[in-house]
């Protein structure tokens, strides 16, 4: 069963390590600007940087339920590689962002791309499986078909 | 065993579509209200409507850890209708929040409440998981029959 | 199969029950210190916590994914006795901050000591899966073999 959800699981750390690394920017960038906790306001520096990490942690856990409902519904594989997309995105993402507020656009849609490409996977995934349980209809096969697979 | 999860998969992207609905309403407010980011400050219209996305979105890990195990260890049908209720609560709170700061109330507790049962029905499916292998003690059964079922 | 995760789901919801317990926190500091929603900025004392609990809220989805991939490609105790540890680090940094910026410093390695930790196993366990799985190479086993386990 492992092997089933063996690179979702490796996907899904590599994204633990990258947000520890947002967050070690942010630490990094409180120190630089001497912005101390609790406070969140600073140099427009820091506030990007701030936001960025901000950003990318509130959007982590859509990230997490797309790729293994995609993964465990539609194809492993291919929800995998959309994960590593996403995950190198959102590294332009807060290099962008860090850079200039507008150096975040880009790689947003980008993000935004990928995460509305995995969502909708996961979206086709459960309904072919509940169309091919409780109907008995492979929409997928269907599809395929359509175009000589 | 993907027939055990089906249904939690399907609110969990519903709850995916929904938050992202919500950000989309962050950004339509930040171009309505000319608020750039990195800044989060703005007129109150503004404010509430970014609190409102960022508590959901706090929320949201809660919701989902709340969901599967309620769903995996209690039951997956109520699970999963408990889960669609917090969604459409949610959208109140966000409405109501939008709207004013008085207006998330009432939604929020209802969340709340919903949010406590499926933390509820986690910990006595957990409990009676444990009990049922370990000391080969079924304490939902007992309790329907305390009731006649 | 449930047996092989029920100490993970165990935590999974006792840490709901620790975030529920931050925020109803920050609902009495609000009330405390006259904090009306959606402002975040009031006197020190009330931001410290405001940010003690948006810093748990945010590491929560990392600490659940790491829980549960070391977990399953680890070993289910280990991984569930370091996510009881981390959840009494949260515990104390959430206190610890709410008294003084300081006091959340101690706390806050501990927190991410245990959380590097959990993304080491479950970066091992990963690799000693793909290793047996492709290779028929078992690590974990080599390492006890050098150790005369």
């Amino acid at each position: 069963m492992l092997d089933q959800i063996v690179f979702l699981a490796a996907v899904t750390i590599l994204g633990v390590f990258e947000q520890a690394y947002f967050s070690l920017q942010v630490i990094a960038a409180r120190r630089k600007y001497h912005v101390q906790p609790p406070s969140i306001s600073g140099p427009p520096e820091f506030e990007r940087i701030f936001r960025a990490q901000a950003n990318c942690s509130e959007y982590f856990p859509l990230f997490l339920a797309s790729l293994w409902v995609a993964g465990l519904f539609f194809n492993q594989v291919l929800a995998a590689c959309c994960g590593l997309l996403y995950l190198y995105a959102r590294y332009l993402y807060f290099a962008g962002f860090a850079e200039s507020s507008k150096g975040r656009l880009g790689p947003m849609y980008l993000n935004a791309g990928i995460l509305w490409a995995m969502a909708g996977l996961s979206s086709v995934g459960i309904l072919n499986f509940l169309l091919l349980h409780y109907l008995k209809v492979n929409i997928l096969r269907g599809i395929g078909q359509l175009f000589g697979l």
